[in-house]
């Protein structure tokens, strides 16, 4: 890789590696990096896990990096659950999709949205919770538990543990909670099966769509968008065929969020949010 | 502080000051620590910004580094638009809680949940989107760009930068996606306000709740927190006492929370979504 201009100081050689992974294609232009940016760059979801415990002393750690995301008027309506007891964990993954790794990883963190520390809080102050029962509140707590879980998945990795986010942590919210014993007003928002990469493990760094697919300048531009995705669909295409996928991200995408029958049950969880207290009105 | 028990190595002084300020307190374990967890661990939220302005080149490594945060089906339903200009910055400070950091801050970026992008290829394609109209795929958007946004700032403080998330950019959503021409299907989940610390910038690290009150282990239990609860109301009156704001974390978030009050008006962000194509069945 080459700078684009006098002003733009060149890419390393394994930075440009590290960019290229994560494109698929040459950068177009010479980002400034760092350590942590480096991290973040070599992300892969492992879904291949060796017997090693997780240490506690790890556990500790990423904890306290997911408590030191940033949390809306510093509510902290998020905790979570950590999931080390081999048959709680497979009754999870049963619940999750029946997704095996999970029964592999030695541990599996189920990250809420949690109103209920409030909800102790009202009831002990005598005071009322109105606020709670909002569309808005509900978004408060998906995007702040969302900003701690992604600290952790990249603490985890930063100690050489891999990671993997499992959205069917909502497929069955009714019964996952039961399995927890969630109170009303607490959720799962998804999963994280953490543990050391099995040696076998082969999980690449996915390629992303090009930044001016989602990048926009002063405002917001549709026409922009096809041209970088019909690119991607090339880059992507070398992926998947690796991977034994369907080769179409197009395709992909669209058999996923086109029709409510890819939504794998999860049509329901307008629902089932309401049946575990919030109300979003 | 000593180690725990001999299975545990001792902390030495610099990590065991960045665990008092996240705590405000002694930890009582030893974390395992990184330097990208010591990074995390250092997060503070930046209101006040110089002048410099923010380079390309950090600005492509900061969008970088988001979008290898992983996303639900690799479905990257987010986008965010880059506001410079000082008039259009000016305007959406006035929609996001009229707060003047925004004015100051040389970026201020608007993480958007985006199905438009798809629905350019289902148009295009012939094909349904019914998927995007549940309440599922909302929460797919807030919780992907979510896991977005927070890689986009710890790369951004790593670069030397400063950051503070803006959940004002919530409290009107219709204006602020007329200002930003955002079509049918994206709306704003928050903004970002980035820049260089300004020097006489006092923020600090803000004490969060102890890890007893977060994290549970294979079941919730409900009888840990508010002992946890009252041990950190303590603990962050010193910090707010400093900061010129009211002692209590407990009347501080009852009062944002308990009435309808609190949410600024984002009480009516069910219909707010829904006018912006989010139908949220």
């Amino acid at each position: 890789m080459t700078a684009v201009d006098e002003s733009t100081a060149p890419v390393n050689a394994g930075d440009a590696a590290l960019l290229v992974q994560r494109y698929g294609a040459e950068p177009e232009s010479a980002p400034e990096l760092s350590d942590v940016i480096r991290h973040q760059l070599a992300h892969r979801s492992v879904r291949a896990f060796g017997p090693e415990p997780v240490s506690d002393a790890a556990l500790d750690a990423i904890v306290a990096a997911a408590q030191s995301a940033p949390t809306s008027s510093n509510l902290q309506t998020w905790s979570l659950v950590v999931v080390r007891d081999p048959e709680l964990k497979s009754r999870l993954a049963s619940l999750s999709g029946d997704q095996e790794f999970i029964r592999q990883a030695p541990v599996f963190l189920v990250w809420l949205v949690d109103f209920a520390r409030l909800a102790q809080l009202a009831d002990r102050h005598d005071h009322a919770l109105d606020g709670a029962d909002y569309t808005e509140s509900a978004i408060v707590g998906f995007v702040d538990v969302s900003l701690a879980a992604q600290n952790a998945s990249l603490a985890a990795e930063s100690l050489g543990l891999g990671t993997v986010f499992v959205g069917g942590a909502r497929n069955h919210p009714e019964e996952l909670a039961a399995e927890l014993h969630l109170p009303d007003r607490v959720v799962a928002a998804f999963g994280l099966a953490v543990g050391h990469p099995d040696e076998a493990d082969t999980a690449r760094v996915k390629p992303r769509l090009p930044q001016p697919a989602v990048v926009h300048h002063e405002r917001y531009r549709e026409d922009t968008q096809l041209p970088a995705v019909d690119d991607y669909e090339k880059t992507i295409r070398a992926f998947y065929e690796d991977e034994g996928l369907a080769h179409s991200w197009i395709e992909r995408v669209l058999a996923r969020i086109g029709t409510v029958r890819g939504l794998n049950g999860r049509e329901r969880n307008r629902e089932a949010l309401r049946n575990r207290g919030f109300e979003l009105r």
